[in-house]
């Protein structure tokens, strides 16, 4: 086994881009260059202001910036409903982050100090290899993704203004120079495999997260560079990945792996639009090719399996039904023979975020698993994730349990970030109404419930209905904290995700294509130093009225597409708009001009699929989607615990009230009428004869009205925190 | 290590037994004597023929006769359903699984000889610790339940007709000279660990079912002893016993261990049956309070997690969340303790067996155990086990999905023998109207519909409605085939089930308690040579219709007790009858007369608890659940495969015929009414919002109507093999 790892040299030679005379303008990689690309790198100027973020106007991505780098042209508007959000973020979220970590430890590891909780043994004398997993095994993507946000947020106007953005850059600092001095000669850079198991790097790559980690480390140099224009971090990230590409590969001499969680992927795929390293994009491209082939010289098995042979292992992840079973991480058969989307949902989203940013028949696949995600295995707010065991999906279509009570539910936070990732990817390819809503749908009710609106706390599964003892009150923080910096770098970078634009030189038209209703300005660079600019001003997600303001120089034209969402009734459009893209509507506007969209937002009631197995109604009102609390309702909640058997009928009608949710006015819902109680619930067996004098079902009135809060501001005020989504459809009331 | 073992000597001394003259008239235990008691053991004579089986008239098990030994006393009537079910066991079942079990391999596995089977890496290329638990490490408990089940037959009329009577006994003696010759010098017997692992013996008894195949081999010792009165089996597995009791006990140098899958405990009582050592009986009583306590000497660990640790093993059984969560094997917590009824439902219900068995507090956490079963986790067929992963009992009380489609069913048909097994053990402490209601639908349905109606096939999982690809078509024979011979040993002993006797000699009265509807004969032994008999005619299960000819010497009476099934309506009793003990009629009988008990068996439905998420009706007509499947209803599965969305209203009125399947003439029910489906079965995503164009459920008529058969007699007759047992409930018909 170490003789398979010695002999792997030093096999990343990038010989063919220094051949490679096509990229006109633009660096030849070198090892002394570390391959940014000339007159695109550098975006930062002494305040820390990010120029236009465009850093790859050549080749198939140019036409798709990453959100993570065009976000910097978009200003949010501070007093609107995303902005106030960001100001909890930057002013809040981002400092309880950062204390966070530092008191759990991970914000020092990177000095590769000893910590007890490497040692998972003696902290919790478990056995498993499950357990035998050090939580601080993923502590360099949790720093990696705070400094990502804290980078995203202090490259905008309102994230500067946060009385903590001194102490951020400050941080920001003294973790890179950290993760610098961590990283060993040869590239490698991880701080378990560097201070207890020297042995074990590149010997499991299935459980032990270090090309994950690799990819968040990449991710927050890339964030980082862009920001302060410092090459500190992303040189020690560039020299991590040729780590990586020169151990693993296609190569005879190389190992034939790939992440047990994807994310390097995607990472070293946006590194590249920075690089311009054709080897770069390479290693990008083989991780995706390679993943679940099977090899005659790995045994005929595909990696894991090979790998786990190799160390004689025969241990499964617990999560894993067989060590033949690879549903788990996605690597149960190559991306391009997934019909189905399996497995731990984060790993298979952040999967198809990169095959889609990568384009062709990946794209494709990406376009095939996140369709499956949406039309069979979504929960009603976005969430993804029926079992608990493996915070994965259910490899049943339409096993959507609500709750622990029904056999599931998990709804990862991280899960629905990544699917607002996949989507913004396929997205940038082409518009697609349905991915397009189903990526606001996650924004603004599963990724947003993620955290608390005092900023302080988070919450990991986001289960439909509590059960028992539990409850849908947020932890101030945990173990393995994917979450919590997931949502601000997700928040930092909205801007990406609003929009795209992209200028059409020859024709004199700048393309707008909105995704998202949010209140902010665009600036889009024409040539010679011109400016266009999209003001959007929207009252959603409460009404649906949206106004944009279009000014460009004269001689410009505009092409603008702009959501219709499936939940708009009324649509109305001051201009002429036609569907040629389906669930948008596209116009013309002259160089400078205002456009107005109102449409209505009626309470809509979402029946289950009858293979879900669930007869039950769930309340939403535009993109958001309403969940019954403890704190509003405390009879049902008294008589009916978690609202077990309460339900409504088809016709019920709600009138709304504007509620204030710590700063956060929203709308919330209450039924006109008294809701039903299933009287058959206090029956004590699991079958019951019945007959002409016992129904099956009986509806009882219960004398109180439900009152509904958007699913994202549940459990902010108190009260027992016992929620439920989706209530009983009333048959015969 | 192996320095535990060694120091473990010879500890098993029956000092105490030998020092007790208190058990008059019954041999003390020795070494050589093996403590059989004197008068009681031997049973046959020259033809095979068992004498009454009261092999123990004294004590607190005197009067709770095991029904492997009271079934002798009792002669099916040969015409009637169960004795045509015994015909088709004695005449082709046992041959079956005799030819299957040569053809598998594990016949011929005590000549100690290689098999490929043995060495599973090879066969399979497996790596985990779970497949690498050899198929044949279950041989010895198959190979035991096949002598039990034919030994049964062969003591009883119907079972010495079978045209195959003389194979069996040549085959159960040429198995008895293996098993002996097999067995070491110590007393240790187990196959693999004797062939393939020698050093692995009592190495992990929370995986390898050294324990449990021991149990089933005593029972098959037991079980020869009386039918033949030869000693050779049951000298062997005292021996193996007295193994077990040195090595493992609570002694200080002992090893505090116990079956990973419960079947010694109980087997082990029964021994103690015959021989009345009291060593057997502490042994058996030792490996029930054992069970899942931690203790100061093993780390503060329960044996399970200290036995891993000690083995280095960081190896979970796969069926395990984790390898301190032990509720798979029932040992996360002494039994007292255990509120909740949890894990691999055969362990599960073969432990509350024992702890039945062994009664005061073990009888009443058997109680509690069985109720929170039959309540919270029993489906309509009384099968048992929702899960697949873990052949388990559900977490969640009511968590009864129907389908892999609706997340799980396992039923597997063990769970319901060993339920049946419970029942009986608590029913011959004390009656209750609904262990034996459950004990009877164990039988009629989960337990006979487990093996095919040619007696060539058999079940293990009974899942109630198929889904995807898979049909209800019973296999010839499985890798791990617990199930079949476990079935044969069922019938074979089925008149133990029938009922109890006990002869009170003071009032001259016969206690007679009837269990179970079938027609047979029993004898009761009375003082002086006298003999009483009781005669049940009965039509059950089709009609309500039973006769009872009680005879017995003048000067004595009955006290007789029998079902009043919760399932029976109009029941007129040809005699006064109290209902003094919940569940039955009482009724007292005068030396000899007759007694007529007729009652309806009107169609009923059940509902399902609101709890188990399932608005569904399940049709029932006395003791027998009904299935809808493919042979009998080849449209409605054609327009909707696995009758999904296919349902009635409660109004529903039902129509009887009969039906031969397979010369089993049994009731099959057809709707009066067509049956309608859902038209929501189309939609295409998870959610769909509703309004008064588009209700969330409509139902059309099929113009069909639906037939259904008894669930035990489904997949007999060929078809597409899909079926269904809960039809969803029209609420707007």
């Amino acid at each position: 086994m170490a003789s398979v790892l010695d002999k792997i040299s030093n096999i990343f030679v990038p010989s063919d881009s220094s051949k490679d005379d096509t990229n006109m303008g633009q660096a030849k990689y070198s090892a002394n260059a570390n391959g940014v690309a000339n007159g695109h790198g550098a975006l930062a100027n002494g305040n820390g202001h990010v120029a236009n973020g465009h850093d790859h106007h050549h080749g198939e991505q140019c036409a798709r910036p990453h959100p993570q780098v065009s976000f910097a042209d978009t200003t949010i508007d501070p007093t609107s409903f995303i902005g106030k959000l960001r100001a909890l973020y930057a002013g809040t979220v981002l400092k309880t982050q950062l204390e966070q970590m530092r008191k759990q430890g991970s914000y020092d590891a990177f000095r590769l100090g000893w910590n007890d909780k490497y040692d998972v043994r003696r902290l919790k004398g478990a056995m498993t290899r499950q357990d035998g997993i050090p939580p601080s095994l993923f502590w360099e993507s949790d720093v990696g993704k705070w400094i990502e946000g804290a980078c995203y947020f202090l490259a905008s106007p309102d994230g500067r203004s946060s009385p903590h953005a001194s102490e951020f850059t400050t941080s920001i600092q003294e973790l890179v120079d950290m993760i610098e001095k961590a990283q060993g000669e040869d590239g490698y850079l991880n701080i378990y495999f560097t201070v207890v198991d020297p042995e074990g790097r590149f010997r499991n790559l299935r459980d032990m997260h270090e090309m994950y980690n690799a990819g968040h480390l990449v991710e927050a140099a890339l964030a980082h560079y862009h920001l302060t224009g410092s090459r500190q971090l992303l040189d020690v990230m560039i020299k991590n990945v040729e780590c990586f590409a020169r151990t693993f590969g296609p190569g005879p001499n190389q190992l034939h792996g790939y992440p047990g969680h994807p994310e390097l992927e995607l990472a070293v795929l946006r590194l590249h639009g920075v690089t311009n390293n054709p080897a770069h994009l390479d290693f990008a491209k083989y991780l995706l090719e390679a993943r679940g082939v099977k090899r005659e010289d790995q045994g005929g098995e595909s990696y894991f399996v090979h790998e786990a042979k190799r160390r004689g292992d025969e241990v499964t992840a617990q999560t894993m039904v067989n060590l033949k079973d690879m549903t788990y991480n996605q690597s149960h058969a190559p991306l391009h023979q997934q019909d189905a989307i399996l497995g731990h949902s984060v790993r298979a989203l952040y999967l198809t975020t990169a095959a889609a940013d990568l384009g062709g028949a990946f794209l494709e696949d990406a376009k095939r698993l996140l369709g499956d995600a949406v039309d069979h295995k979504m929960y009603a707010t976005g969430g993804l994730g029926t079992e608990p065991r493996t915070e994965g999906f259910s490899t049943i279509p339409y096993h959507l349990p609500q709750s622990t009570g029904e056999g599931g539910c998990y709804a990862e936070t991280c899960a629905s970030i990544a699917a607002m990732m996949t989507s913004e990817r396929i997205l940038s390819h082409g518009l697609d109404g349905k991915v397009r809503d189903a990526m606001e749908l996650c924004l603004l009710n599963a990724v947003l419930g993620g955290g608390s609106l005092d900023g302080k706390a988070f919450a990991y599964a986001n289960k439909h209905a509590t059960y028992g003892d539990e409850t849908a009150i947020r932890k101030e923080w945990f173990e393995v904290c994917c979450c919590p910096p997931n949502l601000s770098r997700t928040l930092g970078m909205i801007g990406g995700y609003t929009w795209s634009a992209k200028v059409d030189l020859s024709a004199k038209r700048i393309n707008l294509d909105v995704y998202l209703f949010v209140s902010a300005t665009r600036k889009i660079s024409l040539p010679g130093g011109a400016e266009a600019t999209v003001k959007m001003e929207t009252e959603m997600p409460w009404e649906g009225k949206t106004q944009w303001s279009f000014t460009a120089p004269a001689g410009w034209e505009w092409a603008v597409r702009v959501p219709k969402p499936n939940y708009a009734q009324d649509i109305q459009v001051s201009v002429a708009a036609d569907e040629s893209t389906p669930g948008f509507l596209s116009f013309p506007v002259k160089a400078s001009s205002s456009v107005t969209m109102t449409f209505s937002l009626p309470v809509r009631l979402l029946a289950s699929n009858p293979l879900t197995g669930q007869d039950t109604l769930t309340v939403t009102r535009g993109p958001i989607t309403y969940v019954a609390e403890s704190i509003d309702n405390p009879g049902l909640d008294k008589s009916h615990p978690h609202f077990q058997g309460i339900g409504f009928p088809e016709s019920a009608t709600f009138s709304e009230r504007k509620l204030d949710v710590l700063g956060f006015e929203v709308v919330a819902l209450e039924t006109d009428q008294e809701v039903y109680a299933l009287d058959q619930l206090s029956e004590q067996s699991a079958h019951f004869a019945v007959g002409s004098k016992k129904p099956a079902r009986t509806w009882k009135k219960t004398g109180e009205k439900v009152t509904l809060v958007p699913w994202f501001a549940r459990a902010n005020r108190g009260g027992a925190g016992r929620v439920r989504v989706s209530m009983m459809r009333v048959d015969k009331a």
